[in-house]
């Protein structure tokens, strides 16, 4: 199953395509950051980002697109922004049928660390070994956007809209962080 | 000109479509409310709602389109699919070369009625005032919709980005006030 994760943001928005296969195994395709002038209109930022969106989605076909959900805890400005960039790559999931499940920012941690509370950089660090690359993806986001898509591939399945319960992450997690741990070891 | 006005909401979305003329005569061309079903997945209510904005975009051809600047103080749930549905609001005005103006509560009260703390119902009242209506469109956020278009007919002028600065409201507002009350005891 191919998948397009996307963490949204105006600014720069992290696009990471994996294929996932048997037994956990996830595969890198494609990764890379949409950006948008600071300075622009917002209709003009949220064009220019859909546009990398929809060449993303035409690119790689992608089975599902994964994105982390928007909370409004953080910089008020920010946020906003990154609702309505959330709100066009839905939308441009949806007009093609291409499923979007949502994840927390903590399940996203949680299924790649095994720890909803991990650093950014130990998840870089998780994501760069499970796709066997020689650096962690940069800047965040693009690695961002690749622990999102590593999400959904052990917690969604078969694109299930909007991923399990929060209870459920647990055991998966802790297995995929077991193994990745064996994976790393193997390379090393 | 012809205005759209929109009032951004996920389970009900405002659109108001006015005619400005000269001296600050505004004229009502259609009002309506598009809604989408609660239950359902982001992604669809999110292109239920785009298909209503495509569509009113079409029929009406509008000159400008105005929308209500979302703040992440109220009810955090609410406001991200205020958000959401103002991207994809936002980009379908973009995708037509429509230039897109924002307000805020506050701006689009202030210009209508005067006050920045106007009461909803003081805001429907003189918005159905100042379009010769018998009674107040319905709901509020039909209402708000009008109240945003004519905001922005008195405000943005020729379909300026983004809206005068906070301070310049007053002198506009307070004349169209009172023009408004002139025209309501004519009427009356």
């Amino acid at each position: 199953m191919r998948i397009l994760g996307v963490d949204p943001g105006l600014t720069r928005c992290g696009l990471g395509v994996i294929d996932a296969g048997p037994s956990r195994t996830v595969g890198l395709v494609s990764v890379s950051v949409a950006t948008s002038e600071a300075g622009d209109e917002v209709s003009h930022r949220l064009a220019a980002i859909s546009d990398a969106i929809e060449h993303a989605l035409d690119e790689f076909r992608p089975d599902a697109l994964a994105l982390e959900r928007v909370f409004s805890q953080h910089n008020v400005r920010t946020v906003m922004g990154t609702a309505q960039v959330s709100g066009v790559v839905m939308l441009a999931a949806e007009r093609r049928g291409i499923p979007v499940a949502l994840y927390t920012p903590s399940e996203v941690k949680a299924a790649v660390t095994g720890s909803g509370r991990a650093a950014k950089a130990q998840v870089a660090e998780m994501v760069r070994r499970l796709l066997g690359q020689d650096v962690p993806a940069s800047p965040a986001d693009a690695a961002d956007a690749l622990a999102i898509a590593i999400c959904h591939a052990w917690r969604g399945g078969g694109g299930s809209g909007s991923g399990a319960a929060p209870g459920a992450v647990v055991t998966p997690a802790q297995r995929a962080w077991a193994e990745a741990e064996r994976a790393a070891r193997r390379r090393t």
